[in-house]
């Protein structure tokens, strides 16, 4: 299945996706049921993130080219940190640079879903926790990274975590590619059989410290050719086998 | 006011605290209205964290000798970094050791709970955007904060934010003793005088770059003092003013 998230009559719903149109479903897909009523056109639907994302859990220097580029060591285990939910962006929205920064970066990377709440998953049972895949933005202000020392606020602004638009819920994330264009240019390319550390041993890592919930996201890193963004720019997340997430750029105020 | 949250008939409830007795609120007390119905007695109740916190701000290094007793210069703008709500401790809960660190410290702090959704707001307005304060511990596994770098997973574990029991809407943070004690000895003892950046700072600076929603919890630095916790130990933060936050630890598993 493939589902999405739009708001309809001021409230957020979760729809399936069959080809072009929607069905509604009766509430978040890890409650279960199956879509019912009226399709509608995904065309015209105010999408939202495909999910709240209570939790944003990130995944810094997973592929070693782009540890490299910005001449890091190789991490021995993942390295965690956080995004607020406040940093979601709906698809087709708009980053905004804010004011603070001077360089702000995309990074493009394959998310997944959580779709049942679990603490201490073992490697070889992701798949009973996760619940899909999606695309993700980890944008950062690049020059706030380096003074901060933390990551925090460098990645927590508003607009710096674009996601969706769709949850994919059956496709395998171990080998699909991950690219990234601006204005059309092609400038991360990369698969995902090039993590250093797998989606199990993500999951485990991260499940072992803070109990994983529905709707909660892992963003696995992000593969070499991160750059600047400007305003004006349009950024497209194509996940071989996803619906491509694009967003828009401006500077904010 | 003072407001407590609880659990009755498996749901989360709001409580306006009337000395040792209980009056339910008809919502969170962000939402208005007063408090109705009969008191119950406090004692009894099963005590919340006293707000779900979907966001929960840290400040590192904001007094001047706990940024020393660590080796850190001292910062001249506040640090952010963030907990997972998944961390949120009820008072007289189990702060639990897990197996990954041989070193998990208490850090008192003076928390600060957001009433009202807001972005970029004033240094001199953060009253307008603060409903009260409570007490909170930014339980952190020493080990894995140095080894990570990043300190989401060291700070990050369930547990490791004990927050509560009640929140005043009254009291001015501007100068509070703020103590720590470990089996009844005082391990932390400062005033908020102290703090590097005072609360209208912090406001400032976090909102700055995220916006802040109803619920949401900012910790405002721990004083020195800081130090390691041991299976068996009763750890007790008192705010001036505030009820006592208490929890016990004991080792996870």
């Amino acid at each position: 299945m493939r589902f999405i998230r739009y708001r309809e009559g001021g409230a957020a719903r979760y729809g399936a996706l069959e080809g072009e149109a929607v069905r509604p479903l009766p509430g978040a897909p890890w409650e279960g049921g199956a879509p019912s009523g009226a399709a509608r056109p995904l065309e015209g639907l105010e999408l939202l993130p495909p999910v709240p994302a209570a939790k944003i859990v990130c995944i810094g220097r997973n592929y070693v080219a782009h540890a490299r580029e910005l001449g890091h060591d190789v991490p021995t285990e993942p390295l965690i940190f956080l995004k607020p939910s406040t940093s979601l962006l709906a698809p087709g929205g708009t980053v905004l640079i804010p004011p603070e920064s001077s360089r702000v970066d995309y990074e493009g990377e394959l998310a997944l879903v959580i779709g049942r709440r679990a603490r201490r998953v073992a490697r070889h049972s992701w798949r009973d926790v996760v619940l899909g895949i999606t695309a993700g933005l980890d944008v950062t202000a690049r020059d706030l990274q380096k003074k901060d020392g933390q990551w925090s606020r460098a990645k927590g602004f508003d607009t710096f975590c674009p996601l969706g638009p769709s949850v994919d819920t059956e496709l395998d994330p171990a080998d699909l590619l991950v690219e990234t264009r601006v204005n059309g240019e092609v400038r991360q390319s990369a698969r995902t059989t090039l993590m250093i550390f797998d989606v199990g041993t993500l999951v485990a890592h991260i499940s072992a410290a803070m109990t994983l919930e529905p709707g909660d996201v892992i963003l696995t890193g992000t593969p070499e050719g991160v750059g600047p963004l400007a305003p004006g720019d349009a950024v497209e997340l194509a996940i071989e086998g996803l619906l491509p997430l694009r967003v828009s750029v401006a500077r904010e105020g």
